[in-house]
């Protein structure tokens, strides 16, 4: 039977949750007063569907049904969860809490999304204050797995519950033991807020200048690793006991506007230092380095994909470089033209230890946009409504290529006509054919859907070059099929 | 000609400046009094060899020259930029700088790495003051971009010679226009040390639970937004505004120690709004969402490829959900087995807005390694020395699959033998086919790099599917060459 969840208040958390809930199956019910509101839980919804299920490699369950209800108590009836997302004022959720127990089946838990109120301040006079705990989430709640669970002084029972309620929508719920206000990832972020807003205040930097310091830097290491794990990195060989002992002093200097510090005793570097062993002891220091490498090389690739942030930077750091590697390609008198210049990267290679298979196509397609761009048909082209789409392609695997290897890819024309190009691509590591790719691109119109002579001005530049290839051998692999034997 | 870089003190971060300078083509000479500095440096290049090439889609340049060089004298002969990067005692500091200006040629830029101290603090009484900056980086160097410049009251061209080496070696170099202790990001970082010093003193998370906190929540941010454009989008349609509104309260809360805050005025707040309207005010917020939202997938994705962190927390509920969509693969008596189930995720479509066609590749790897599994020879035979290998593949292109459709891959078998599988695979789309793939794999042993015959169970659990599928109708497009009219 499908599951069903209770959202009273549907702001950017609240809706965040309705949308996890939803793609994970459940049904969802939501209050809230605002006329507003289900325009805002839509827009909410519709990130979210673009967004989270990019994320499984399984199939996603059939969505839940949405609905919101013009009551508290329609909300929760039949509910086996209750998120309360209000604003941020104890009375108001003590009143919530109060309206949802007359209705709800005992037992059920309410979960406050509270950024700062503990639980027991929460429970207030509640009549049954051992089914109100906190569930802290992070937006967007529909992607960020972090769930901060505060029992305060509820059973473990109901923990246990909260605990599996939220792993089985795919978070990661981090059972805070000891109620504080704010919890334990907010005391960070208003840390760092107070001071920065010092920074901004004395003019030391603005709001762009404290960003770039931020993802630029640390923020990319923290998505990965948090705090203690990081210096326990950069302490190198050391480890956390040396880190400790460089950086200790600076609690004493001016470095930040909290001042308040603890003493920097033997005991507290030993208590940091044995956590710290508990926590990644399983690791050598140049086992986290590399993982700590990887997972910064996976971020900043994604950024780069994006051209966002530091994937910006590395993108204009290519361009700066890649006029000094340009080969100038003619239209291959004498040889095919190179139409492209590759390394094989670390997320090319498989289990094998290998440039994975489906990346020689990918190698392809670097090397048939080029040619593409070289006649006018690039991105302007297909903006504009047609393309050329491979229509058929035939791989003959000759080597195997390894990371870090330079690979160039050339194209030659077998035939062409108005519709068609039928070409001989070769992914070469240097004079040696990896792989030979034999391709036919057939132009379309995206609209209609169906195949179209190109335009002119293409014609016109695809024409001397496929003059000129008629000149080049025909390569034997070509019109060969699959398991034929070698002639 | 090729350019020079001198760092003195080759720690981790020295060590992580060499590396950088030497990938991006200069050469370095280093000056460090410790025995082991030759093998330290010679461990962290070993580290950025293998990730920083990763960054770049443009061949690198040939590696500059290192040499290890026993005064600060020889270090700095002939170089146009020197890095001190010694421990941060500043007298320690301040006797580098005049043993590097007696024998630096006059104009040449020193950049200090400290972390905390101002630039006036480190000139003291140097001769040519003009020349000391900071220029300070994060670990690991070779692959954060960040590097705060700060010029002190150095010359503008002194300031914009730095900026531009910083950009020519692929980082970001944030100008810090004011001196403050920490310069800007490490007053961030002190400030949720001092608090998550106090969080383990008072016993209410280990180092493990706060780098949880961190690393599963904002630190996955802050990669790609900072602090105050989060907050803008957190702000939800009103903005940056709405969410001070709110959150400027807590500001008299006991949320974190840093209890030093700043009078929130209403100049505060419109100071910072006004910042931030400059810096992010090109995109709406439903636009800063979705790009958010966009890049959070990208870094949740590469930690699920490297199975760390949050990408943990995804494989799991994957599994979790997995076995509600196993169809329990059968042998094929009637039909192909399905092998593998697929959705078309964000990362796999083209600027046409298709599945991009490497893709369609990846999706019969994905099908055939489902059925490598099933017949025994899956990653623990690959890790003992044996594998299949792709060989040769006709692909037919027969439909356009589009973001989130489900796609599923089934496999028939050809035909077999001891060394050969030659195999059909379909990727379907419901009932229809949206590309078609020919293969034939080769069995090989890896080590001798040859074929050679398959372990006798794997050929026995290949042998009665061989076998069922021979009832199969044997697939028109099997044996058919690129551009071969349909019979």
């Amino acid at each position: 039977m499908t599951r069903k969840a209770s959202i009273i208040g549907g702001g950017v958390i609240g809706g965040g949750w309705a949308a996890r809930f939803l793609l994970n199956g459940w049904d969802v019910a939501v209050f809230d007063p605002d006329p507003e509101a289900e325009r805002k839980i839509g827009e909410v919804l519709a990130n979210a569907r673009a967004a989270l299920p990019a994320l499984s490699d399984v199939p996603m369950p059939a969505e839940g049904r949405l609905s919101l209800v013009p009551t508290i108590s329609e909300a929760v009836a039949g509910a086996e969860w209750i998120t309360e997302a209000v604003p941020e004022r104890l009375e108001l959720k003590r009143k919530v809490y109060q309206e949802i127990q007359e209705t709800a089946a005992p037992g059920t838990i309410i979960a406050s999304s509270t950024s700062g109120f503990r639980p027991t301040e929460l429970k207030g006079c509640a009549t049954r204050p051992d089914e109100i705990i906190v569930a802290h989430p992070f937006n967007p709640v529909y992607l960020l797995p972090l769930v901060e669970v505060v029992p305060g002084e509820s059973s473990a029972e109901i923990l246990e519950n909260a605990m599996e309620t939220m792993w089985s929508i795919g978070m990661f719920p981090l059972h805070v033991r000891k109620e504080i206000d704010a919890h334990i990832a907010d005391r960070f972020l208003e840390a760092v807020w107070r001071e920065a807003l010092w920074l901004v205040k004395d003019g030391i930097a603005t709001t762009e200048e404290i960003d770039e310091a931020i993802r630029m830097g640390f923020g990319l290491r923290w998505g990965q690793m948090g705090l203690f794990e990081t210096y326990r990195v950069a302490g190198g060989e050391a480890g956390m006991k040396h880190f400790m002992a460089q950086f200790g002093p600076c609690l004493k200097w001016p470095w930040t506007r909290l001042t308040d510090v603890p003493d920097f005793t033997d005991e507290l570097v030993d208590l940091i230092a044995g956590q710290s062993d508990a926590q990644s002891g399983k690791y050598t220091i140049r086992e986290l380095e590399r993982i700590r490498d990887s997972n910064l090389i996976g971020f900043l690739r994604a950024l780069k994909d994006r051209n966002w942030g530091a994937g910006k930077v590395l993108r204009d750091h290519d361009e700066r470089r890649r006029a000094a590697f340009h080969d100038g390609a003619g239209t291959g008198e004498g040889a095919p033209p190179v139409m492209a210049h590759m390394q094989v990267l670390p997320g090319w290679i498989d289990y094998n230890g290998h440039m994975t298979e489906s990346r020689y196509l990918f190698a392809a397609s670097e090397t048939s946009d080029a040619f593409l761009r070289l006649i006018g048909a690039g991105m302007d082209y297909v903006a504009a409504g047609h393309s050329y789409y491979t229509a058929e392609t035939h791989i003959l695997h000759l080597g195997e290529a390894k990371l870090g290897d330079r690979l160039t890819g050339t194209l030659q024309v077998l035939s062409s006509d108005e519709k068609r190009i039928h070409a001989f691509i070769r992914i070469e590591r240097g004079d040696e054919v990896v792989a030979s790719l034999e391709q036919m691109f057939l132009h379309v119109d995206m609209k209609a859907g169906r195949a179209c002579p190109a335009a002119p001005d293409v014609l016109a530049r695809l024409a001397p070059i496929a003059e000129a290839h008629r000149a080049l051998p025909r390569p034997d692999a070509a019109g060969r099929h699959v398991g034929q034997r070698k002639s």
